[in-house]
C-alpha cells in the first residue's frame, strides 16, 4: 500500500488528515487538521514535510479557514486573506507553499467576483440568514480548486514514475537519498514514484535507502513507506553508498531535486553530490526525478544556488541523543548541487531530458 | 591538553585508570580498574576501544590480575595465564590484544625461570611467608613490561606525527574520519598525532570530524579530544564530506587504519572508501597514518582482506534514539578497504612510503 500523506475527508465542513510524520518511524498516526492553527503547527514542526505536500495542504487549510462562521463572500474573502498570509508565514522557503495559496486566492478573487450580487453595477455584500446559497457555492468553489490543485500533484507524481520507468530493470539494485516519495507529495512522489510504477510493473528489484543525515529522513520516511508498499528495502549510512556501489551492488541511483538550474545542475538534499562523483566513478547511472517546476531558469547554474546553513543543534544530536559535545563547531549546509554532467537524465512529468544541458532543459519546458 | 585515555597509577599495588568512552562526549568520567573483572567489561563494552589502548590496558591487566594474594611464582604464573586467557576472550578479533598478552606472557614466563629458586638444578616453588622478594621481583619485571609496551605505544605515536609533519601546512584544512588519536592508543593517537605534533611545531590549521556513522566515532570521541588539545574542529555528517572539498575547505584528509595489505591498499572503517573517491576527484592528498604493526604481508591485496558485517541495531538507532522502522533490512559493514593507488602517503613510526605499492612496502618494513 502506497500511504497518503494529505487526504481531504467530507465536504467543505470536512477535515484534513495529515500522516504524523514527527512520529515516524516508530508510530504511525495520523493528525486532523480542523482549523488553520493546527495545520500551521504542523507544517512548523514538519508533521508534514516535502513541498508539494506542504503546498496540497496549505490549499486545503483554506478551506478550513472558510469553515468559521460569516454571513458573505466579502467576510469570507478577509478569512480566506488572513489564513493565506498566516499560512505562508510557516515556512518561508517553501516555493509551492507560496504557489499553492496565491493560485487559491486567485481563484477566490475570481469565484467571489462572480458570484456576489450586483446593485447598479456595482458588488455587495450578501445579507442573507444562515449560510446564503452563493456563500456555499464560494466555498465549494474553493475547496474544488484545492481538490484540483491535490489531483494535479497526484497526477503528475505518477507521471514521473511511468516517465522513468526505463531506468529501473528486472532485478536492479536502486540506491536514493534522503525522501522523495509519498510522503513528500500529494501523491506517491517523485524518485519513488518510479519504485511504485515498477512493482505495479511487476518488476522485481531492490531499494537501498541513505539514512541521510543530520535529520534522517532517508531512515525514517524512506524505509518506512517503501516497507508499508511491500517493496525491498535495505538501510544504509550515508557513508556506505560508495563502498556498497563497488561491491556492484547498485545499478541506478534516483533522487529528487529541490531546484533545478537552467542548465540541469541540480539542488538537492546535502550528500546528493558526493553521490554523484561516487555513481560516475563506479559507472552507475545518476538520475534526478522532479516535477517540471522544480526548474528555476533565472538560476543560470548551480553556482547562483545560494545554499542554506541549518543549525549545529541538528548535527550535534541525533534525535534526542547527544552526539557531538557540547560547543563544537559544526558546518551543516541543507543541501549541495550535483552538476548536470553527472547526471544521466532528469525525469518530469513531462518526460525525460537525457544528458541534461541548458539547450536541452529549455526544449523540454517549451 | 592531549587526553590520556590509559594511566597506571601508583606500583605494582596500583590500579588502571582509564578514560570511560562510553560517557563522552557527555560527561568525562575516569574508570578506575582494581581487578581484572572490571577491566574485561570495559573492553568488551567499548569504555576502552582503539587496538592499541586496548593492547596497553590488557598487558596492565596482568598486573591486577597478580594483585590476587598468592605465596610463589609458580601460583602467580597460573594466576597470569588465567588472566591473560580470560582477557583475551573480551574482543575476539583485535590484534593488539593477543599481541600485549602474549609478549607479557613471555615475559612472565622468562622472568619465573630465572626468579626461581632452584634445588638440584630444579626450580621450585618459593615457600615464604608474607611476600617473598622473588615474588616482589617477579610482579615489579611484570609491571615493567606493562610499562615498556605503554611507553613503545606513546613513542611509536609521537613518531608517527613527526614523521608526517610535513603533510599539514600551515592554514590546512584537514578531513579525518572515525578516531585514530590519543583516546584509541596509549599515546597521542596515529591520525590525530600529526595534528598534536602540527599544534605544538606552532602551526595553524583546521580539522574537519566525520561524524563517522553508525558509532559516531568522529562526534564522540574526534572533536572532543581535539576540542580538550584546543585545536579548532568542525564536525561534519559523513554525506558533507564531497560538499566540503567541492568548496575548497579541505587540503588533506588523514586517516587510521585497520589493516594494511602488502601492496598497501588499507581496511579502515566503513566510509574511509568513499573518501578516498571524493579526495581523489578534488585533487586532495589521502594519507593513511598507522603503526607499521597494522601491515598484514600475509595479505596480499585488499580483496583478500574480510568484512565483517556488524549488527542492524547499529543503524536502525544511536544511543536510545530510534531512526529506521523496526524490521527494516540493514547493511552494516564495519570497515572497508581504500586501494593503494588512491593514498598519496602511508606514515608509519619508522618514516613514509610515498605512493604506496608492493615493493615500497616491502622496503619500508625490512
Amino acid at each position: 500500500m502506497i500511504v497518503q500523506a494529505v487526504k481531504w475527508i467530507g465536504d467543505i465542513d470536512g477535515y484534513l488528515e495529515l500522516v504524523d510524520q514527527r512520529k515516524l518511524p516508530i508510530e504511525f498516526a495520523t493528525l486532523q487538521c480542523r482549523d488553520v492553527e493546527v495545520l500551521f503547527d504542523a507544517i512548523k514542526t514538519l508533521a508534514v514535510r516535502g513541498a508539494p505536500a506542504i503546498g496540497v495542504s496549505a490549499a486545503y487549510g483554506l478551506v478550513l479557514a472558510l469553515q468559521k462562521p460569516t454571513d458573505n463572500i466579502e467576510k469570507a474573502m478577509e478569512l480566506l486573506t488572513k489564513a493565506r498570509e498566516y499560512l505562508a508565514s510557516s515556512r518561508p522557503t517553501a516555493v509551492n507553499l507560496f504557489w499553492a495559496l496565491d493560485r487559491m486566492q486567485k481563484k477566490a478573487a475570481e469565484v467571489s467576483r462572480a458570484s456576489r450580487p450586483r446593485i447598479a453595477g456595482k458588488a455587495c455584500p450578501e445579507l442573507v440568514e444562515g449560510m446564503p446559497a452563493p456563500l456555499k457555492a464560494f466555498r465549494e468553489a474553493i475547496l474544488a480548486e484545492a481538490i484540483a490543485i491535490h489531483r494535479e500533484d497526484v497526477e503528475m507524481c505518477r507521471r514521473i514514475g511511468q516517465n522513468g520507468q526505463k531506468f529501473i530493470e528486472e532485478g536492479a539494485g536502486i540506491l536514493t537519498h534522503c525522501n522523495a516519495g509519498a510522503l513528500a507529495t500529494g501523491g506517491q512522489g517523485t524518485a519513488l514514484s518510479l519504485m511504485f510504477e515498477a512493482q505495479r510493473n511487476g518488476k522485481k528489484f531492490r531499494v537501498y535507502a541513505d539514512e541521510t543525515r543530520p535529520l534522517l529522513q532517508g531512515a525514517r520516511l524512506t524505509a518506512w513507506e517503501l516497507m508499508q508498499a511491500g517493496i525491498d528495502v535495505t538501510v544504509i549510512c550515508d557513508n556506505m553508498a560508495g563502498w556498497l556501489m563497488k561491491q556492484g551492488k547498485v545499478n541506478a541511483v534516483i533522487t529528487g531535486a529541490d531546484r533545478i538550474a537552467a542548465n540541469g545542475d541540480t539542488a538537492n538534499k546535502i550528500g546528493t553530490y558526493s553521490l554523484s562523483i561516487l555513481a560516475r566513478e563506479h559507472g552507475v547511472p545518476f538520475y534526478i526525478a522532479a516535477p517540471s517546476s522544480t526548474f528555476d531558469l533565472s538560476t543560470k547554474s548551480g553556482a547562483e544556488i545560494p545554499i542554506e546553513q541549518r543549525a549545529a543543534e541538528e548535527v550535534i544530536s541525533f534525535r534526542d541523543a547527544q552526539a557531538a559535545p557540547t560547543g563544537v563547531g559544526v558546518y551543516n549546509p541543507a543541501f549541495d548541487v550535483t552538476e548536470a554532467r553527472d547526471i544521466a537524465a532528469i525525469i518530469t512529468e513531462r518526460g525525460i531530458i537525457e544528458k541534461p544541458n541548458i539547450e536541452r532543459v529549455s526544449q523540454h519546458l517549451t
